[in-house]
């Protein structure tokens, strides 16, 4: 594998190298961690990188690469960089053979995310979009026991994600995070709706195996000075008429990270918090609500595939991660082996769920200016 | 005290009774407990009640008590009906001279509330509208809290009430409590909005000191054949410029009755739920989280007042419903010996908090209709 | 019902009123609730009870009230005073013909224990007492869940009850609640152990159907200058061979009240305690543990009949203890009227409780002191 | 790094190997993964390791690594064989100038543990235990705050090991887990005492810098045919005076593996457990309780350093391994380069916590079998 990004003060990059080697699949070979090349080459020697192999540039990675005899070449590139630098170096990679890991939300825009969908759609590589959450084995769980029926038909589905870190004008005292999350012309139209907005949606729709067909939302700049949304809150409609509300922000103090989806269906629903990511209840109208538990025998298999370890020991945050990493490489491998990868395998976040995610960040922005009250979910 | 409703069949009666026994400050007197006298003879005889003050309905009690020495006669009225029956009872009463508790929603429609408001002002009597939750302890320890300026100024307000009762069409099955609740002959416009809603509005304005002035509503009827409301999300407005979502559902499968409001503010934020009613959870950006308990030493005036038992002695609903009771008791019979009532007596809802709802109720029926996004809070 | 104790400064006193007034079917008609009359007659009056049935002594009031007609007399007597007041009392109540509720720990020591329950057993009148906790509706359903059988053989019970009140030397500051219990003279050979660890040991004893047949106690005192133990674990055999750890704190900083309970059998287990007192957790080998919540339809004929709100409405510490008053009162009524008692009003603890509480009390202080790993337990 | 053991059908291998991976400072370059050749073949393949590094036996592979050049050879071992084969490898390690990480319990005896212990200290080798749980960033936290001196001398530590999944006799049933803790040729004189207690045990002295110096065992065997302990409860006695219990199971249904530790001392306690790994409660007598998080800013310097994600982002037990195993590999690398180690990098369990690990379980286990009440604990 190598990683376009990732370079000193990144959070993310770190977490996708975690990730990528947790159950030693996949090995880090080459890096462009820094459009400055200095810094790449630093990060490559910190993390005990050949230095022929850390580049100055994306651009110079993927082309030297691609030179590399097949056996030596990297098979996979990881892009870790702020969204405005996603499309060029997802396509060039895509256009000269390598599959790609990409993180989210997708792209700058919508538009880039249809034309990236072509690219893939073309090049017959696998494409994966680090939508974290649906990582974790109990919200596959969740999903395969709502895809079952045994909830009934779906009725209402709340997911939000609160945060608190951007309460006060972070990205005016030189933290990294904040700086691009908060930039138009590194985030494009959105601030938390694209940043932990795109995971609620595609927590929502991958659980619920439905998808929005119209939202209403009430989209704030609460922190003065701020240039993009902080907050955010939507009511939803699904294709199968069920509704939702969908909430965000970074403004709630004294919340973490705490991602939580409810579903409730005609007979049955459930409840999944990242707080308790190794908990989902399972609750019935007319009896006691059950604590399904990750690593435990009675869960279904695509719970188990994403699980290394037994009930008690809790998996966490990267787990979540590698597990889109290895169900990633185990298809990228059966691909070069000619077998037909498992269904469990296939199962990670993709374009599909990219574009839908800046259709949803579209969608959602425009909503916010319109005093109509329904806006429909366009692509 | 005398009641009107509360006969067989009926829940919130015997919790009104349980309520106000609980101090030991206010003795049931008389009733009229159902409007077929047969049946209020039988419930009274339960509650140990001399016959000739079990009355066949509540004109013949109010005018009989009006009619006894002042020593004799009851000194207040708790009305238990269901909200098609509350407005006239109450405003006989308050024209005989009694003070009122009044269950919720206060009447079927707005225009009655405001009639009831002007007879309330008339009367010099005093009136309390039975919302529950506001009486937990660690609810006025919130609104405390808020009201000292600790968390800055109020950014974001979130409740939400689901339960999962009315996921059928129970209403067919001879069920009483559905019966009245979804018959827009007896609720009123709304089902949901107004029997679970108007807690949530009511708790959410309380708490943050806040009021409404614009929403935009999601109604539904989720279960075929019903004919009011079972669901509904809320955008909401404050005056201060916050923004915040009211959510409640009746079809929500494994729900029981789990209220939760949170309020963050600029500097701090707060949690509260119903299934943990004795503690606060207290929010911070930059600190730990705090557990605020109950009965404990560290708690405020309001709070202390309003509890029985030290820290770690679960106070419920009841013991919530009795503090509204007590305080109302307090300010009657500090009327009648013409002391100043203590402020913390004072703070039980009144007649502004039951306008306000049935405004609400009717500002969301009319969002809920609407194609416009905002539609303004009026009174 | 008469009371004994409970005047000025008293804790529990005040609870025992509010249980008995909750439910509207006792009513307080007399007292002597201090032995200096003036207080006495100062609490009577806030009662608003006639003075000539506010007494200066337990002798005047039980003399007195034996005099007067059946039908205005009190039929039970409720005793609230510390440990060494408890036997006189109620030896007098009982041979006058007075049904008796007694505080715990039942008496001084074992030897009044036993010599009051041959005078309960001649006497033909009910007798409770308050070990609140078993008052819950979901340890009743607990007891019945074990004694079905569906756990199997019962194999491991942990039950603590961890309170922080007495972490400095408050018996010195004026704290009457402290005071008491610390003093060998008022308290008895015990002071956690009798308190706290009574409630442990009958909650242990009463859902697990068992009897512990041997100890092996660390009985601490741990602030210095205390007279009493304010610490101390035991671990227990039970008469199936089943083994168990009783502990009991009150030094342990922060916590409140948490009574907990732990049971363990062959096929399944339980979880219950006091901070989530409307919740019992049931486990079990191989399937999700389950959370059963009161106030349910699924739920046991014990946990319903002492239920008064429908599930998501929580019952605390005073509905507990009102269950116990409850069920007394039922029984009190239908010897009165000659009727048999059903199953779930008898279900309140008695002499048999309270003398086995005493025996424990003696056995684990007599543990403490022996080198001996094991102590029989002995009554 | 090589590793000895972790064949086909191990757990705890695996667990090693992506606790090694994940930080990517870590390489297995060879192992002898099982006795059986054939087997050790199979799973160095499986992990992508060049075939003249896999080994038939660990004799063979210490001899041939220490005969590779400096620049080629691995630097350290980690066994992760059954306890009875724990001591020979290691020794052969150590003295073969390579660095060792051994599963725990340490030996098969404590007469091995206090040899190997001179073999260590002659050695000037870095030896690591793998008490997991000391791993987590929040029991850091938790040691340093009572180091500190903030919640005073300590009087009070439960902790407590519930597990369920030996319930049954598992170990007739061909489960390789199950079949080696019950076997005591393979275990040695202690089942669960050994295998869950020794963790127990370490985690109380680690965090409160305590020593344990007398103790109560009630030592059981609960499944019947069973050959080691399945239960224990024990009463403590520390080098300070305080006291405590330790209580573990391994036939306690639905607990899967929820190891607990409550501290409390003169002015504030804590409270950690592993279902809530990233949660630390600190208790005050006065004021109320903290809900410490992990990845917060607030946290001392070595819960930091144990952290790889910001606040929010659940690290779980592979994670708390990897701390273990990064901390060792600066400490080796540190080693290397002459450099003087960081004291946070030193903070790894090690020889002299396997040497009391040992002592425990033998001083548990003849405390079982005497009739005396307290038993040295004794090296």
């Amino acid at each position: 594998m190598g990683m376009i990004g990732g370079g000193p003060g990144a959070f993310i990059g770190a977490i996708h190298r975690m990730a990528a080697n947790l159950d030693g699949a996949i090995e880090l070979v080459c890096g462009a961690f820094s459009s400055d090349p200095e810094k790449s080459k630093q990060t490559g020697a910190s993390l005990y990188l050949p230095p022929e192999r850390v580049y100055g540039s994306y651009k110079e990675m993927i082309r030297r690469e691609a030179e590399l005899p097949a056996n030596e070449r990297m098979d996979m590139v990881s892009i870790v960089t702020p969204n405005h630098l996603h499309f060029e170096p997802a396509k060039l990679a895509l256009e000269n053979g390598f599959h790609v890991v990409l993180d989210k939300p997708m792209t700058f825009d919508l538009a880039e995310a249809k034309e990236l969908q072509s690219i893939v759609e073309k090049s017959g590589k696998y494409f994966c979009l680090t939508h974290t959450y649906t990582g974790y084995p109990l919200l596959k769980e969740a999903r395969q026991q709502v895809l079952s029926g045994k909830f009934g038909s779906i009725r209402k589905i709340y997911v939000e994600y609160p945060q608190g870190w951007l309460g006060t004008l972070l990205e005016n005292s030189g933290n990294k995070q904040a700086d691009w999350r908060t930039d138009p012309a590194k985030s494009g139209v959105a601030g938390a709706i694209g940043d932990i907005g795109t995971h609620a949606f595609n927590m929502a729709e991958y659980v619920s195996g439905l998808q929005v067909t119209q939202l209403c939302a009430d989209v704030n700049i609460i922190v003065e000075g701020r240039k993009l949304d902080d907050d955010g809150s939507v009511l939803l409609k699904f294709n199968n008429g069920a509704s939702g509300i969908l909430f965000v922000s970074q403004v709630a103090p004294g919340e973490d990270n705490n991602i939580r989806l409810r579903v409730y269906g005609e007979k049955g629903g459930l409840d999944w918090s990242h707080k308790e990511a190794n908990t989902l209840y399972i609750k019935w109208p007319d009896k006691p609500t059950e604590i399904w538990r990750a690593g435990e025998n009675y869960l279904g298999s695509f719970a188990k595939h994403n699980t290394r370890t037994p009930g008690g020991h809790p998996e966490g945050y990267i787990e979540a991660f590698a597990n889109h990493y290895r169900n990633f490489a185990f298809c990228v491998m059966a691909q070069l082996s000619g077998e037909k990868p498992k269904e469990e395998w296939l199962d990670f976040p993709g374009i599909e769920d990219g574009v839908r995610g800046m259709a949803f960040i579209e969608s959602v922005i425009k909503s916010g200016k319109t005093t109509e009250k329904w806006t429909d979910f366009t692509i």
